[in-house]
């Protein structure tokens, strides 16, 4: 193993440690000392991989909202000639079958990471402006190809990932009993009725 | 004034002061000494009120949802005989006013009583499942009216809940800027199509 593999190898076993313990004792409960531990890291070299705490918080956010966003980017990509309500289908499972895969991951973005600092804060604001424009644009691909009236889709973006993310919390939260097609099911019933509504 | 009133009062000047706190500079960040220096109240005086600072954030919370709750429980009674999609436009308008009013208890619902503790996400989840119920009944009630088919409603309740919170919280956000009708139909959209759909 050379160095820099060692050391990406280091920062993946900081993640996993990360991820389980923000998510088991929640965030405002961990530590990096203990994290350190689990992952059999040293804090030395936590330090050189993360700035604090809120760093590995941010960096895992990053890691499966970016998985998300590729996912439903590349779902509506495959489908690109299909219908529009084709394409929302695809593209909610997609985004959903990546987020909702270890309920870790739905606790961490939608719990562990709200409210901590203004700075843990503005970066989740951040990514939802991006998931705002991302589909304000496929509705304006929409309306382009005649397949709705245009109009300001925004307001209606905001409602959709507010609700994308209750439903995958929820669905985490009980203990995944329902079956997840339902969820999905859910899911394309609601952004379907706002792609077709005026 | 008699015991009474003062402390009633006293209580009220902590729940102003908490509303402020927990805003302001956040929840995490907040302390109950500073909290009482603001309100001009001993911390001995504190304690007889709430065990402590998530006691006096689940009690502003309490109030926010309750008040939101009875606000479209009453827009409802008052609908009883109106059609269903005018029952819905009247119960949103009627609980997004009340919700919206201050742009405080939007940040202190929506972003500072999350991820807090699991007794305190215990109580937020427990809110929720009562607004999935109400939910639950006014659909149930419109399929007995034969206004809509009979469905189960649960999943589309949850939808609703996420959707109308992220909208409320992302216009308070952007210091309400946008008129706040368009938040009001951008609601009654995906409601009444919800609401319709099979």
């Amino acid at each position: 193993m050379t160095a820099a593999e060692r050391r990406a190898e280091r920062r993946e076993r900081l993640m996993d440690a990360g991820l389980e313990a923000f998510t088991a004792e929640g965030y405002a409960a961990s530590s990096i000392e203990k994290l350190c531990a689990a992952a059999g890291v040293s804090t030395r070299n936590f330090y050189e991989e993360f700035s604090g705490r809120e760093a590995l918080l941010m960096a895992l956010h990053d890691r499966i909202i970016e998985r998300a966003l590729v996912a439903a980017a590349d779902a509506l990509a495959e489908a690109h000639d299909a219908p529009l309500l084709v394409r929302v289908e695809k593209a909610i499972r997609a985004h959903m079958t990546v987020t909702a895969e270890d309920p870790r991951w739905a606790r961490l973005s939608y719990v562990e990471l709200v409210g901590v600092s203004a700075a843990v804060e503005q970066h989740r604001l951040a990514w939802r402006e991006r998931w705002v424009d991302f589909l304000v644009a496929e509705a304006e691909n929409a309306a382009g190809r005649g397949e709705r009236p245009a109009r300001d889709f925004r307001l209606s973006a905001v409602a959709i990932i507010g609700a994308v993310n209750e439903l995958i919390y929820h669905w985490s939260l009980n203990g995944r009993q329902r079956p997840f097609e339902e969820v999905i099911a859910e899911a394309v019933r609601f952004i379907s009725a706002l792609a077709l509504a005026d």
